[in-house]
């Protein structure tokens, strides 16, 4: 779809969703197509906490760090992501004007995709098999669908879980998905926000932010410089960029006007050829 | 549109969401076009308790009893309606092969009207107004974006809250919420199902059930037979026959399939005209 921006927006602590509801509602204004995907981990975490469900977390062979989702996480994650943020940002949005509708992955099949039915993950050094978890992976958008609401003057506000063949809820990655969805919807530009200003060489350090990434750079900074959420999101940079999205911008979303912040250059732009050339 | 029929499934205790979506989907494979509205009264109930903030009811001046919606209040019942129960039906329906998608009042302002800024209750015996609360009405419902889903092939599920013109989400009854919905839709048939068999002359004696009740009986009925919730379930049938709507069933959830026994007679059958005549 021309025009067409996929913006994700992170769950972690500090992230103005007021900022990024303001910003959203200036470039509808200005008629600017645009998908809203968000997280809702920490928000999440804390319902967890009282509702004695503490959150579990993995961490896989290869070195990214999940939530352990067995059914009872499922149903909390529904709640705060479904429940509590989806709706909060759809209400956001319509108190500025925007007629945005809020979907889940598992709505309509917006995203579909296997659940692992086993995942393997490092504990004390060692590899165990853990069972019963509901996670997967998107590989299918509905596209059709998005379109028609698009199309109908509806803003989509997406998020986890997925949804998979058999038709149970999976929880799958939000920036992965933002990613998979910029490509099936042909997006040339995918923002990932987050409450860091963007990928960062030395890490906590703002100072040492990176601006500029060419994909073929990518693999080497995710080993070096990049460290917890931020792999995760450049392993979607990639997934993004194997399609024919052609921009993804990492960026803060902790400030005023993020959206526009990010697409005016802060942040970190990862694009497919040396920029300029 | 043709042959459509609106369920509206309570949120009480006892209710078996499988028969209901086993029964939805066989309605769903024979070609029925179908809209599903739900509650989730009793699961925000023991929600708010364990996170600290316990239900309150208020009864207004005519006898209407309901949630006491102050915005923390507000944000659990979103939580539980729109991400626990309403994904939860959407999940079991896609099990079932349904493309169901889920949406509550507010996404795309698909119910809308006034929040009441200020409500009367009665407490022992005296009125007392209560302000800061987030309860409405619905006027308007988004059938444009109803029937370009049902079109489509999805299949709506739908939730409170709605969504007022200053853009606020507000608590709304489900069951009038439904009768606004059939009769924009243009529905001939309204089903309101829940934990009891359907009107009961001798409350709770499941024995004295009420058969068939003619439009111009309801208020007698609501005023001596009716307690509790029965009372807005007969408002709400009164404004589905005000529309085109031509029957009401008040049915029971508690068994295998709830809808196909409606249906066929079983509950009670409120209708415009003398039946038969």
């Amino acid at each position: 779809m021309k025009g067409l921006i996929v913006v994700k927006i992170g769950g972690s602590e500090g992230i103005d969703l007021d900022a990024v509801c303001e910003d959203v509602a200036g470039l509808a204004a200005e008629g600017r197509p645009l998908i809203l995907i968000h997280g809702g981990s920490s928000e999440t975490n804390r319902v967890a906490e009282a509702l004695g469900h503490p959150p579990q977390f993995v961490t896989s062979p290869s070195g990214y760090t999940s939530r352990l989702t067995d059914r009872r996480t499922l149903e909390i994650f529904e709640m705060v992501y479904c429940g509590r943020i989806n709706k909060e940002i759809v209400e956001k949005l319509q108190r500025r004007g925007v007629n945005a509708l809020g979907l889940s992955g598992i709505d309509g099949r917006i995203w579909s995709g296997p659940r692992k039915k086993a995942i393997r993950a490092l504990e004390n050094g060692r590899a165990r098999i853990i069972r019963d978890t509901y996670t997967g992976r998107v590989d299918l958008v509905n596209s059709d669908l998005l379109a028609l609401l698009l199309d109908a003057g509806y803003l989509p506000v997406l998020t986890p879980p997925a949804i998979s063949g058999e038709g149970e809820a999976i929880n799958v990655d939000g920036d992965r998905a933002a990613a998979a969805t910029a490509v099936a919807m042909g997006a040339k530009t995918l923002l990932i926000l987050s409450n860091v200003p963007g990928v960062l060489a030395d890490f906590p350090h703002e100072s040492s932010l990176i601006r500029e990434i060419r994909e073929e750079e990518i693999e080497s900074i995710a080993q070096t410089a990049a460290q917890g959420r931020m792999r995760i999101k450049l392993l979607a940079a990639q997934e993004a960029l194997a399609g024919e999205v052609s921009h993804v911008l990492l960026g803060d979303a902790r400030c005023d006007a993020p959206i526009s912040r990010a697409l005016t250059g802060e942040g970190t732009l990862i694009h497919k050829k040396a920029h300029g050339s």
